[in-house]
């Protein structure tokens, strides 16, 4: 089983490789691209196990002693790997062959799973997210099998149901920890700052989700007869949602920021320094002015910060006209971001407590915990952080900058829990590049440069 | 044209000639309820116009020297009169033959426009509002008529859009004021307090109403990526409700108050003989308690204070499961119930100036004014008052008390303004009618006294 490492792992050649091969590259990419497989979408079930089974051809082709389509409470998981020798380290390679739907149809300029390209762009539904970002790891990986230079061992693992929520994958890990043994799970399907300003994600929040129900009189009243009298739960309700806030921005729910860590000078400085233009942002999103917790700038509210917003609200006439009503119940659908060291279960708690307890005696709420995951961090020290750090500085030339989203992957802080392993978020994608929207597209040059970087990744990894 | 009057009004001539002819004056009603008239249907159109031509039939067959059915701009108006003697005084009977609509369908326990009798009750849609209580006024004048007993002129106006905001009955006023000369406007449209506690409304809130909305950023964003950054409308628009209060319950809009009277203590004392069961009335709500502004009864919140209720509200993700997103835009629909002297469009551009201006930088507002109303007072020093309260306590043995009711019929401030006449609200409805729900019924009980009770507010009137 044990095989020689006979290749180097050099830019210069991996680049040579992959300006020789990027036609093949784009064509086998695009039979992954040209299956719709739309994980939120029932009729797509059979386009689910066609991408896995496609996806399994392709780990083949590209290396794989072994590759499997195997079976979850969902959709299947393809795993692949190529072991050369157990003593050395594994690299387990995570990504999502599901994508998002496409509607609105009509906003398309391109047919969404017929991938076109065009300007120095691949344009279709998963041209970055996940199909273009993940096959850059096939095609790295075929290098360094071809070229003998492969470092250490390589493991597989690509989830149908990132887009849903990743549902099957959490039991699939606890089934398979075995076969999952790894040193570090390297992931991209996150976006760096700019072309030239490269990043590399080194934390996610968590996310806790409630629907609130508020309700006043038993039945809907005349807003006439009872107007004055009798509370009515909208206003209740918005009140209620009012005193979540501060006048600072604050959260006010007692004991909400308790786990939260306070990051050091230094690293906020470090965090500071990624290029971030206010007036941009804020004519990009049309707006005056921007709004959050005082004493943070704009990235810290983001990346360090937890938040609370109202992801939706509904009661009462919401018809065409002027309808009057005394309505018996409203409700909201509340969630909130949670940052390192925040348990969300312990948070969702904490609500639920506390907004029932806040109930005024004229109505009654009810809380019901929706979902939630725990926020991640990558320490900036861990080994397989700095090897992400060089393999990206060799390529784009430049030290990347460890960015924090605001964003959450919940099974990134499943896979720590599950199988104790930490991920290396080095995504390649650009946040022009529209993933979740109609449009969306992948640069080539992102697509061919994630290729060359990744090889580069694995001989720091293992030096 | 002339004609002699020689009968006399008295009540138990009047009682023998409603027991004599009831089954009769049943069959009839029924005619008008089997035809489904509900004005917001536009699938009824052709009910709308088979229920006034019915009218007109019964108007003729109850003695009136003419009747038409006349065009609006919307549903026609059933017009009918008899004129004794253009020197007497002339009373102008209004009310509505449309119905509101009848879903939820499953909750009525019988077929809602076929009626049926039982129990003592005429259970139907239009049962008691107002075909019911409006045909009450038809067979009072069948019989003055018959008995030549009719003291005065009398006129008929009949509108179809009432459950629809009177759209067209403005136009049809201002354009057939000569027509609608009359000394006083008689209504059968609102309650009593109890069957054994009769009442007259001698006041109607007005109404304001508004539609609100909060634009953030220029498109949907996701919740993670920016949500702690950028305002989130459904928050803004939350605090922005809850502000429009204070914690006494009073409207925090400067200079809402400025017109509104404040009653005497007198007024109060008499308005507080109403029987009132707060413990019963939260009850039947199935609240713990009441919400209202510090300082008044719960009669009076509804009755001589305005108030502000939201009567819808919706923004971001409204249907099932946890989406996150931090939403572009949020709405909410918000009236204002309004008391005498509160010019109905001087509220309206107080609020709409208000609330965009309270629009904090990082978002902005619109407010769409919607409809609106004048509140209304008919004085207890009124002569026809007068003959309404000696008419119930003829027949119900006790005067009746006079009550403000919290609801608006738009339409009775606009007779007042365009046609310069006073209404008396003399209605024999109860709260248990269930009006504009499933199982609407009218009691036989108060359907007979009524009849029994409008000649003599006839007699006294003309006295």
């Amino acid at each position: 089983m044990e095989q020689k490492i006979e290749g180097k792992l050099e830019m210069t050649d991996i680049r040579n490789y992959v300006e020789q091969n990027k036609d093949r590259f784009l064509e086998e990419l695009f039979t992954l691209i040209r299956i719709p497989s739309i994980s939120s979408e029932q009729e797509h079930k059979p386009d689910m196990v066609r991408c896995a089974e496609r996806w399994k051809e392709l780990l083949l082709s590209a290396g794989a002693d072994r590759a499997e389509v195997m079976p979850t409470e969902g959709n299947p998981v393809v795993y692949g790997e190529k072991i050369i020798d157990p003593a050395r380290p594994t690299v387990l390679v995570y990504g999502h062959y599901d994508v998002m739907p496409v509607e609105p149809l009509e906003l398309w300029r391109t047919t969404p799973f017929e991938p076109v390209v065009k300007d120095g762009h691949i344009w279709a539904r998963g041209a970055d997210d996940d199909k273009g970002q993940s096959f850059m790891h096939a095609k790295a990986f075929e290098y360094m099998v071809r070229t003998r230079s492969l470092p250490c061992n390589v493991k597989f693992m690509l989830e149908g149901e990132e887009e849903i929520g990743s549902g099957s994958l959490y039991g699939f890990c606890e089934q398979h920890k075995e076969l999952l043994k790894a040193d570090v799970i390297l992931v991209s399907d996150t976006s760096m700052i700019a072309p030239d300003v490269p990043s590399i994600t080194s934390g996610l929040r968590g996310l806790c989700y409630w629907e609130v129900e508020v309700t006043g009189a038993n039945h809907d009243l005349h807003s006439g007869i009872f107007g004055g009298a009798v509370a009515n739960p909208i206003n209740v309700l918005c009140k209620m949602i009012a005193d979540l806030h501060d006048a600072d921005g604050h959260i006010t729910i007692p004991g909400f920021y308790d786990d939260v860590l306070v990051l050091s000078d230094d690293e906020r400085a470090l965090m500071a320094q990624a290029p971030f233009d206010e007036q941009a942002y804020m004519k990009e999103l049309g707006v005056k002015a921007l709004k959050g917790e005082k004493g943070f700038s704009t990235k810290e509210r983001t990346g360090i910060r937890p938040c609370l917003d109202v992801c939706g609200i509904w009661g009462g006439h919401t018809g065409e006209g002027s309808k009057t009503v005394l309505p018996s119940k409203a409700y909201a659908k509340i969630s909130t971001r949670l940052v390192a060291n925040q348990d969300f279960e312990k948070i969702s708690e904490l609500f639920k407590n506390y907004f029932e307890a806040a109930a005024p005696d004229y109505v009654t709420v009810k809380v019901t915990p929706c979902h939630g995951g725990a926020a991640y961090v990558a320490p900036l020290e861990l080994k397989a952080y700095k090897a992400a750090e060089k393999a990206m500085s060799d390529t784009f030339g430049r030290r990347p900058i460890p960015t924090r989203s605001g964003g959450s992957i919940p099974i990134v802080a499943g896979f720590e829990k599950i199988l104790g392993l930490k991920s290396i978020l080095m995504g390649f994608g650009l946040a022009s590049d529209d993933i979740h929207a109609p449009n969306e597209n992948y640069p080539l040059q992102q697509f061919f440069k994630g290729i060359e970087t990744i090889p580069l990744f694995y001989k720091y990894f293992c030096e």
